[in-house]
């Protein structure tokens, strides 16, 4: 599924950030009552010593998560806006919510007339320290909460306030919160452990890698505070947010001491206590001292009050101002991208071959599913939310299948314009013979995440669809075939994905490409492939992205053709000053539909790579269909692989 | 010629900044007495209040000029090194100098003992703050001159100084100054009025249009620092600098008054004070009041003064710390690009015309370079230098010339591979049919600057020659026929130049190209085509950069073909959303060596290209020679463009 290839602080990688939620009707919410409520609350002494004139309410969690679980979800509560991005402000006076482009609509439609909708982007709209100035009695103080605002929001936005004469202060008990009644619990799923079979590496040997690069850098204490890299870290799984297979947790690591924050009740099992080592006795530096989720931050100023005067402690530059600031500014090291989330983007040779296994599963229940498609669509009988399930079902009768990745982009015609598309019973199409079909969509295997989406039409394209269909493919295949020296980073290959598209006039207005996790989550970074060029670092042997161009047409139809795939060294004719050049290994084997090719538009390289790729297809799905006894599939996939001229 | 994209605080497009010193021999500048005297100074009450403990010396002057007059080049007089990078500090016992890769060879061998040479980019290596930090005895204060150190310079500086408890102050007197007997003065050459003929708008014309910007974003004055934005606005030149047609000034535009600062000696010429209508009574806002060169501080001041309390000044972040000081930081809006560089960048019709002539005469003078070369050459006579030199006086005898816009790289076999060679007499080789010879030159012409590298063999290349010629070329080709949307940022063609280089493990370490200047400096902003990606705008018709890939094949050859493109709308067969299409136009019109080419690499889209690139060589070029009366270059261009198969 694609980025949006904005600058990173608006990467909002996902959909809608409450899923769950989506599939109610479009209606505005009501929030008359509430917005009484909460004003109630911003002058209530219970919650802050003295009133405040306006509450900030971000979306987002305490962890910079992008998927959000239900109780995290305080900014869609207060406006009824559900999209991935928006942050909402209620002043005495005022209520305004500022979102993109991708969601004016939507949130138009979902908010009440309590509400101004900010159309960020727009000339015109003002930026939100501009607005509260504008609307903000003199000597105004704002809240906000400072769990889910990152230190460096927290500090642009102040110092925009105290240049007008007013303060930003946190607001320790969430004012949503002490509003929202039924507002759900923290979820607490039960904890997966992962042996070495699945992840090539103890938990301990994870510890000692990240303690070498804390000594390289002189570095005291690291706190991790990203759900997916306390989860690789310690090699255990959850389920707290929906398709991120992750669980609520922060870590705080010196070098001798390991402290690891969570719902204690998680640690009655006696498999998880067994992997932690819990009740084993062992060397001191890698017993893990367990804690209540609340107390890191009492834990974080215990740490903090006893370094001395060199001490560095580590945080991601994009971690809660709350936590941030507990570590004094002369020990505090803010970095951009941390020392786990760069060793977990390189994978080892068991995550590698654990992805290989998840994407052959993942292929084989692709191969039965159009198979499916191609004999019951012609009976106008499948919808793009059946199609959907029946993916899901598919994937589910493989091997270690846990849920899907991200909800199922199933887009039917002018839906597949809509580029994070979800099918509603309200906008659901039927599948024909007459309408390009996209199913951009993916799965969590214990051994590993998929995101694959392939275009494909059941009956006969038209020389439009098949042209820009053959523009997307010549981007695809240059940035798989792309070699390029040890060091590049990953925004210099995103050109070669537009170059054919850009030639004819044509476009799309997402990245590329994005990091995937293993058994992780399905966006991951440091690295990626976008125009847009955030600090994505070097790519390297090992990290596995996205390829995935696409041509938008709308009320027409979309086109995407997305392989994960896996950075590789490649061996070409001569080595510039011993550097070294990289490629991709293409990770998904589903073939792409040659009845959308004109093959008159591809070179003989580029007919080579698609008859080489589908050779691989045929040879490693075509085994594995075989050995699973999925006949009609198999027919299928040798029907769909024949060497195009 | 190239830049070197690294990022924009460390731009240093050209050669060394002291070009008229770099002919001197290699041997280092004896500096005990300097550095004894310097010493002094910093202890000196004369020039400060108490002594200091250290001394920065940057490079550059106070108008962030990449050339430097004599009397500018401060950190060479110190140290001895005149590379167009570093930055020199001097402590009571210690003396350093920060260069980076380009310049270790050459710093090393021009400074003597008594400097320790800080080589940049090694990880082992001090920054400047860290390394002050380690010799400086507590509470030490360290100086610099606030007009050569720009003012984000300034404050990361003081702010890491603060952090180890020393102080920044700025030294109004600079003390090399102090120290400098023989120090040549600023150079005060005369004025050059450019009428409509060759700008395309008045000097009032584009005042009106700054104020509009400046009405558009609500800014009541504008302080011009850099020294071709001046040039620019007031369609006026001069020769201070080598290279550069520009002169030492600094402009202040309200919406009702403007203020030149220059040496009032100059607006003695007749000429000028009527282009300026000095004794004309004009309108008001269009009268323009001079006062001399150094006034413009306590001008700035007066200025500052009289602000309303939300009036707003624009300055360019790079201007230095001393005037950007100078406005209230309530009232300061610093910017990247400054509207007179915006506004610089697009050409109009009238300055594209003269781009197009003034390259059409320089494609003359090289043709006649080239016939001659090859007459020459087999006799064994022609030098580096001398090919150079033959080749500034071909470009001379062409109408409206100048004077050259940049040292001239005439390079061959080894010294090919040194990018910004110059030849001096003790490397300077000898042309022969058995070595690559590459040529980067250019001009400054009333109408127009140029900037062109061709690469020839007069004998028979080898076939890896070739080869490489033939990526470069590939390369060449890609950026210059891209088509790629309006808004399109240049960094995003960057990787096209090395597509076909990378394919075969190879690449080359500078950008791919830079703006172009007409009759100003041949380097300039905001655009360019850099894997670096500094925060280029957007490419847009009527800007002009450099196409110029390359590839070094250290102690053997260099490789670059280099033209001066224009952008040009396109007309490709689609509009996505209505955003229209760009691509380039060569205004460099010299056959590219077709001997050089393995035309079995190239596909038929590229031979169509130089084949047609040819034509238009044959047609423009050879009608002016015919015209000029040059047979034998009319003949060697008709040889040089036969269409190749």
């Amino acid at each position: 599924i694609p980025i949006l290839g904005l600058p990173v602080q608006f990467v909002c990688y996902g959909f809608t950030a409450c899923v769950s939620l989506l599939d109610a009707a479009m209606s505005p919410k009501i929030t008359v009552e509430l917005l009484r409520q909460l004003r109630q609350a911003m002058r209530n002494t219970k919650y802050i010593a003295e009133p405040i004139q306006a509450y900030i309410v971000p979306s987002g969690d305490a962890h910079q998560s992008e998927n959000l679980a239900p109780c995290d979800c305080r900014r869609e509560f207060i406006c009824g806006f559900n999209g991935s991005a928006g942050t909402a402000i209620v002043t005495e006076k005022h209520a305004a919510m500022w979102t993109d482009g991708r969601y004016f609509l939507q949130a138009s439609q979902q908010m009440d007339n309590n509400w101004t909708l900010m159309k960020m982007g727009l000339k015109e709209t003002l930026s939100q320290e501009d607005w509260l100035i504008s609307v903000l009695p003199e000597n105004s103080t704002v809240g906000v909460d400072p769990w889910i605002i990152a230190a460096d929001q927290w500090k642009n936005m102040s110092k925009a306030l105290a240049g007008a004469g007013h303060s930003l202060v946190a607001v320790q008990d969430n004012l949503i919160d002490a509003i929202w009644m039924d507002r759900p619990t923290r979820p607490s799923t039960q904890l997966l452990t992962l042996g070495l079979g699945f992840t090539g590496l103890t938990w301990q040997d994870k510890m000692t890698a990240l303690r070498s690069k804390m000594a390289e850098r002189k570095i005291s204490w690291f706190v991790a505070t990203a759900l997916d890299e306390i989860a690789w870290l310690f090699n255990l799984r959850g389920s707290d947010i929906e398709y991120d297979p992750v669980f609520f947790a922060y870590a705080i690591v010196g070098m001798n001491t390991i402290r690891l924050f969570l719902d204690i009740k998680r640690l009655a099992v006696p498999t998880v206590r067994e992997h932690l080592q819990l009740d084993t006795p062992s060397k001191a530096e890698l017993s893990v001292q367990t804690a209540p989720y609340e107390s890191v931050f009492t834990e974080l100023q215990a740490v903090c009050a006893s370094l001395g005067p060199k001490e560095k402690v580590w945080i991601s530059d994009k971690a809660s101002c709350a936590l941030t600031q507990v570590i004094p500014k002369a020990h505090r090291t803010l970095i951009p991208y941390t020392p786990l989330c760069l060793a977990k983007a390189v994978k080892n040779a068991t995550e590698i071959q654990g992805m290989k296994m998840a994407h052959i599963k993942d292929a084989v229940a692709l191969c039965e599913l159009f198979a499916w498609l191609e004999k019951e669509i012609p009976k106008g009988t499948v919808t793009e939310i059946s199609a959907a399930d029946k993916a899901e079902e598919l994937r589910s009768q493989q091997k270690d299948f846990v849920g899907l990745s991200f909800p199922s982009i199933s887009s039917v015609g002018p839906n597949g314009a809509i580029i994070h598309y979800k099918p509603l019973p309200e906008t659901n199409r039927t599948l024909s013979l007459n309408e390009i079909y996209l199913l951009d969509s993916g799965a969590q295997y214990i051994d590993g995440t998929t995101d694959v989406t392939r275009t494909m039409h059941f009956g006969s394209p038209s020389a439009y669809e098949k042209e820009t269909f053959t523009y997307v493919l010549k981007g695809h295949i240059a940035v798989s075939a792309a070699i390029f020296p040890n060091g590049t980073k990953g925004h210099l290959l995103d050109s070669f994905a537009r170059q054919a598209l850009w030639e004819s006039g044509l476009d799309y207005l997402h990245g590329t490409g994005h990091g995937v996790g293993c058994f992780l989550n399905v966006h991951e970074g440091p690295c990626g492939i976008s125009y847009k060029t955030f600090a994505d670092e070097p790519l390297e042997a090992g990290m596995i992205v996205s390829d995935e161009p696409g041509y938008y047409e709308d009320g027409l139809f979309g086109i995407r053709i997305e392989n994960v795939v896996l950075v590789v060294p490649a061996k070409p004719k001569y080595n510039y000053r011993n550097k070294g050049s990289l490629t991709f290994e293409p990770l998904t084997l589903v073939p792409i539909q040659a009845k959308m090719v004109n093959t008159d538009l591809l070179t003989q390289k580029e007919r080579d790579w698609v008859n080489e790729y589908h050779r691989q297809c045929r040879e490693t799905i075509g085994a594995e269909l075989d050995r699973q006894g999925r006949k009609e599939a198999l027919d299928w996939l040798i029907r769909e692989t024949q060497p195009i001229a």
